[in-house]
């Protein structure tokens, strides 16, 4: 399999650049397990999702701490067909078997750890996309399920899912969302809108 | 057809709130033919592809002309099977018949206009979803042919293409790869990243 995932972040502030440098340095115990390249347009991350998943996820906290707007934007992916098996992917495996299509947000709930809080207030904004699946909303309607128990739920928009709460219970919570409603044989895509710190309107 | 976007702007400036608000007029022009709700997270847009996709590109050109460093992230989606037929989504109709697989690029690319150029230097990165399709992959190979044969490629990466070059050439080729790889029958999702004025090095 191979998996990983292009992201960026945007701090929104005139000291941008010091920020993101500033926060790279909370990737490092996951370092040497993944495969890290930047441009100038976002940073590719290479490796299984147990790893994947918290280096991402200390990555947007750093930076949110530093004060002010900050996002993350990440597309997650595994089981791309144009892509290589990659050794650096190998990892715990994932907790769906092939085929299994029921029973999966209980298993999930079940999946999501009580830890201490991040203590830091997130919106978020993810979709899930099963490819190359002829009946692709049954997949999505058991993940909407999953996230609406999942204590962080906010509500449903066009072509996306609204999460908010906790840092750590909302990256928990979209980590389970790309794990656990396809089984390793599938191709599974899940983009996420991760925002500390706006001064806009909640809505929701 | 039920089509739309979800999309969010990132000025990465202490007066991001500025800009953001000093460029929703350039979207006026297109105002009475979407349907536009913003919250804290991302701005909904839904109407017809040949409305959304110049009045989300005006967006962008009108906070990307202010300076500084400003991104764009969205999300096109169209024939989503959960969502309604919306009368506001009634337009000019797809230029792909259902079904039709073969000669998508060729078409593609004479749909590109030769436009005067927008005059803002834009990198941008985008990835296609078709869903429902067991043989997913076939249109995406397709709209990669076409990608590099647009004027704008730039690179691979994994998991997405990155383009490069004047923002009016960009945002077309963009809105092709969005309309021209499936019929009005199918649900497609084309994310986008959008990036003026950063101060990192390109490496492509």
């Amino acid at each position: 399999m191979f998996a990983g995932a292009q992201i960026s972040l945007y701090p929104m502030t005139d000291r941008f650049v010091t920020v993101i440098l500033g926060s790279l340095s909370a990737m490092d115990p996951w370092r040497d397990r993944l495969r890290i390249t930047t441009d100038d347009v976002s940073t590719t991350v290479i490796g299984p999702p147990e790893v994947l998943f918290p280096a991402v996820g200390a990555l947007f906290l750093a930076a949110a701490r530093q004060g002010g707007h900050v996002v993350l934007n990440a597309t997650f992916s595994r089981g791309c067909p144009g892509e290589p098996d990659d050794p650096i992917c190998i990892g715990a495996g994932l907790p769906v078997a092939p085929g299994a299509m029921t029973g999966l947000a209980e298993a999930a709930l079940a999946r999501l750890q009580d830890r201490p809080p991040a203590g830091i207030a997130v919106a978020a904004q993810i979709a899930l996309y099963p490819l190359g699946e002829a009946q692709h909303m049954d997949g999505i309607w058991e993940c909407i399920d999953f996230l609406k128990r999942s204590g962080v739920f906010a509500t449903s928009k066009h072509f996306c899912t609204k999460l908010r709460g906790d840092a750590d219970r909302v990256l928990q919570t979209i980590e389970q969302a790309f794990l656990g409603f396809a089984g390793p044989d599938r191709h599974i895509v899940l983009t996420a809108i991760l925002s500390a710190g706006s001064p806009s309107q909640a809505k929701d």
